[in-house]
């Protein structure tokens, strides 16, 4: 039976048609081949049942409930061993990672550890002694790392959500490879606690879905860092769309893609860019060179510090512990001093300073999440250069703090023999406005999930929670700051967004109000029982904090207050003060003022 | 003449009655001795000339024409050496730093550059070979560094304003030994560019004056950093004010303060207290250890390969050519490895982190600026001892990202040979809190300024230009937002504070709006040409940022627009629409809504 779920929805839907999570889970478990390299731990019988007795009752704040979730094996599950992919370093935690614990709350079930690039040191999926997990479109082709199981686990259809961990692309690299959604949020928006550091100031937490809606899903129900943890980045929570009023979404594309020719990738970026612009983006081209210097600072600079100083004791003591490549990568952060590290710093914040006005000439980036992949026998031929390819459109992210979803594009086809991913990378606390084009781009392409696990559905697009976003509200403007008026602009430069051209409900009266410059009209509410009229009105959506420098722009007799709309929603939106109605002519007949304006 | 001359008041008042800044300045310089420690470059006649050649126009943007500005020598001026104390670095600089073109486009005239302890590295004034900076007061005790001469030729009236840095408490240690006000502005959020980094990542350019208005005036002329350069903090700017609409400000006081009794500090430390009850702060004891915790950071962890590696070369080159004291302290920079540098990054945001909790204790730290002062002797006998003793209350400020105001408290008497001085610590990016604070605490005190120059006059408290600060904007609220009634918590939570109670013009009526639950008035303004009454109202001054946040709860038919008060200003308050005011009782004759609530 359990063939048939893949999404989070189809999990949702057995259990609402009286599935018993028992059942659904330990068949689901006896299907996890011994040999598949996805898999460091498979969740016990008995840790099973342990779950399911701690599991909470199935209800709204329960979205999650007895879903199946696979854990990157860097991140703790009380019960369950930590290996990292290096056996020497495994542990048994006392507690679950904070962001485990909260999907644990919303009633996921974790059925296992997932394997990894060990320590989370590589983008390829094959330094560990655990196996190399293989790309699930062409075995002979790597997953992509390091959170390859996950990846692997989820591609495959055995379960719908896993959380992987994303420093240099960990959580989007793999994604790309196997046709999934990776998001990967702000460094600093999620908890990290019991979670083992690669590159503890980058480090975050990311989750693959098979859709946007399931990755939005599971990300609202771990995102918010804890008060009291340490924070290298802290974004403020932007609004839930990307660019602002004024005409087209830009978007930021590579001067030079550099797409593997071979895989057929230059023909599938292209047609990338053409979804985008189909969705009404302006494509912009770039010069990623500046984001190279960034990324550079990644393997060159002083950050791989931070991974040594995970295991220092250990890769003294025991070498031999570790997977070759890694060892070898890891050393050198014996290699910088301390002046070394503070110059690094510099450099970045220096570069991050200077790409600041990137976000003036684009919303975001649209960027192949790798521009190639390779077999996993090329990269046993050159383990480190053939990883240090894929992260080209990566490494950069989170050095920077920004955010990114990597999305499914195309499936293999004669040309291809593996999918091709695009990630899409705006700046930090731009989740929400990710999921709002991740939706939309998800809508406009193929619907195959996964690696070919079936076409997506209609329930497997309605998005159940959205990311934290800039609050926002609607307002109803009727006069000046209508579109094209000269008003307008107060509107623009506060980032607002037109949510729908519509009519107050039947109630209203406008009057134009003598003697204003510009020539502003007052909206009334008609009193009760007498007769009104439907006006015009343009509602904006527009952050909340930008409210209060409105109002202040607005004189006297007009003001923010109420407005009932045509079909009976109230927003907020221009009121006007009744005294000063009298005297000013009743224009309610012209149905709106612009048509008032536009009138002989 | 210029004898006369100390606060930029009175600079402003001898150029507005005809002075010429040649003549004065040319006098200044004149009277300048050769053997004054304070200085390392004396402006020379040609670069007086070159100066005043260059004077812009004088007039309202021009606040410092002609005003002197002592330089401290780590900041570039053009065509002024720069040596940092240390004659080997010795270099001209083609650029002044941006805060002193900012200085000297507002009409300032650099005077010279001033000593230091070298390299900035030392709370003592006397790391330097160009000569130990005496204390102004009393010669045989130290001036506090590192920004010793800028301190000293404010404190002794040569020059009203004096830029410093401050990494460890270099700006407000020798404001508390000479009676002067030093702001040590937020880090990140002044311009850097040409100034001699001691910590990168800790430093900013502080100012000392003889006022809070000065140190206010030339702060808002310089601060704000330049978009594309590298920032290691950043922090909102906050509201112009400590504290919200809640009862009393609550100032956060060392438990055990360890003041030196020799001097007579502990007493005068009371007193400081006292001052602050008498202007209605609640002082609240608190454990410092925390703090002492993230100050250990700054000597014994990695930060001071920060230092090293803006002379390393140097150093290994000429170690001869340094002090020893600031040669033993800076090498010890090179014992710290990469690992180490990440680790103590990791320790710091993690005591960020907990710290956080402190600001919902209270709303600013009062501190001894620094809890004792020893003789030059002393500090010669036992050099870095003596020296790390000083920075008690200063270090754990910029590596927290906080800013602070040191301000003159009292002056020497039979118990103490020298000056004591407090210290008020806030948030970063509370700059203008500071300063409003610190107008009151000045008016409170003894008038006296700097080194006994002479007492405060009223155009020497004249503030001429704050800070930037969080933009508010004011609000009258008449019905459930007064104090004491249901809705008031609306504004407390959004940090408003009461400005005024008072009345609207004689030309509104109050309407109580039947139904409304909590019941609620409605205030409207009475058409042209009837009777009208007078309204009570509260006036809020609250961010602007919380308004909208504030609108989103407003049923219909209130809203918010513009109200004229009693004085006959427009403020942004509550209206009601007119439709809703048929059948709403007039209520006018009561004045106001409380009245009405409390009418039998």
């Amino acid at each position: 039976m359990t063939e048939t779920l893949h999404t989070v929805a189809d999990w949702q839907a057995a259990y609402a048609a009286g599935a018993s999570p028992y059942i659904l889970l330990t068949d689901l478990l006896a299907r996890l081949e011994p040999t598949d390299a996805a898999w460091i731990h498979r969740c016990t019988p008995e840790q099973l049942v342990a779950q399911l007795a701690a599991l909470p009752p199935r209800g709204p704040a329960t979205p999650l409930w007895g879903v199946p979730l696979a854990v990157k094996d860097n991140i703790d599950v009380a019960g369950m061993p930590t290996t990292a992919a290096c056996p020497a370093f495994a542990h048994q935690p006392e507690h679950s990672a904070t962001c485990v614990q909260r999907l644990q709350v919303a009633g996921a079930v974790v059925i296992g550890k997932t394997n990894l690039d060990q320590f989370a040191t590589g983008l390829v999926g094959t330094r560990s002694p655990y196996g190399e997990v293989p790309n699930s479109f062409a075995p002979e082709y790597v997953s992509g790392g390091s959170s390859s199981g996950s990846a692997s686990a989820v591609a495959r259809g055995l379960v719908p959500l896993a959380l992987g961990t994303d420093t240099a692309g960990s959580g989007r690299v793999p994604a790309g490879f196997n046709h999934l959604v990776g998001l990967k949020p702000t460094p600093g928006s999620v908890p990290m606690r019991s979670v083992l550091p690669a590159c503890r100031t980058l480090d975050v937490v990311s989750v693959f879905a098979l859709t946007v809606a399931d990755a939005a899903l599971a990300f609202s129900l771990f995102e918010g860092a804890q008060g009291d943890e340490a924070r290298f980045h802290v974004a403020a929570p932007r609004p839930p769309w990307l660019g602002g009023a004024r005409a087209a979404l830009r978007l930021g594309v590579p001067r030079e893609p550099g797409c593997n020719a071979a895989l057929g990738w230059p023909a599938a970026f292209e047609a990338a860019q053409d979804r985008a612009r189909a969705l009404g983006a302006e494509l912009v081209e770039l010069d990623f060179e500046p984001l190279f210097e960034v990324a550079k600072l990644l393997y060159e600079g002083p950050w791989v510090a931070e991974r040594l100083s995970v295991v220092d004791t250990l890769l003294a003591a025991e070498p031999e512990a570790f997977d070759p490549t890694v060892a070898r990568v890891i050393t050198q952060g014996g290699n910088h001093d301390a002046v070394a590290a503070f110059r690094g710093r510099y450099k970045l914040e220096s570069l991050r300073a200077e790409l600041q006005s990137l976000w003036q000439q684009v919303d975001a980036l649209l960027v192949p999440t790798a521009p190639t992949c390779p077999t996993r026998a090329a990269v046993a031929a050159e383990p480190v250069l053939r990883n240090s390819e894929l992260g080209r459109y990566t490494n950069f992210v989170n050095l920077l703090g920004w955010s990114a979803l990597a999305l499914p594009c195309q499936l293999p086809d004669d040309k291809s023999p593996l999918p091709f991913g695009v990630t899409l990378i705006a700046p930090g606390g731009a989740e929400a406005a990710l999921v709002d084009f991740g939706l939309r781009w998800e809508a406009a392409g193929p619907a195959s999930l996964g690696a070919r696990l079936r076409e997506a559905r209609p329930a497997d697009r309605h998005v159940q929670a959205l990311p934290r976003a800039e609050p926002t509200l609607l307002l109803a403007v009727v006069g000046a700051h209508l579109q094209g008026l000269p008003l307008h602009g107060q509107l623009q430069e506060r980032g607002a967004r037109l949510q729908v051209r519509t009519q107050t409900a039947p109630r209203y009266r406008l009057h134009a109000l003598p003697g204003t410059v510009p020539p502003k009209p007052g909206l009334a509410r008609a009193p009760e029982g007498e007769a009104g009229h439907a006006i015009e009105v343009e509602v904006y959506e527009l952050p909340v904090a930008s409210v209060g420098s409105l109002l202040a722009l607005i004189p006297p007799p007009l003001g923010l207050g109420n407005l009932e709309l045509a079909d009976g929603r109230w927003v907020k939106g221009f009121i006007c003060e009744g005294a000063a109605l009298q005297g000013a002519p009743d224009i309610s007949h012209h149905g709106g003022w612009r048509a008032f304006l536009a009138a002989p």
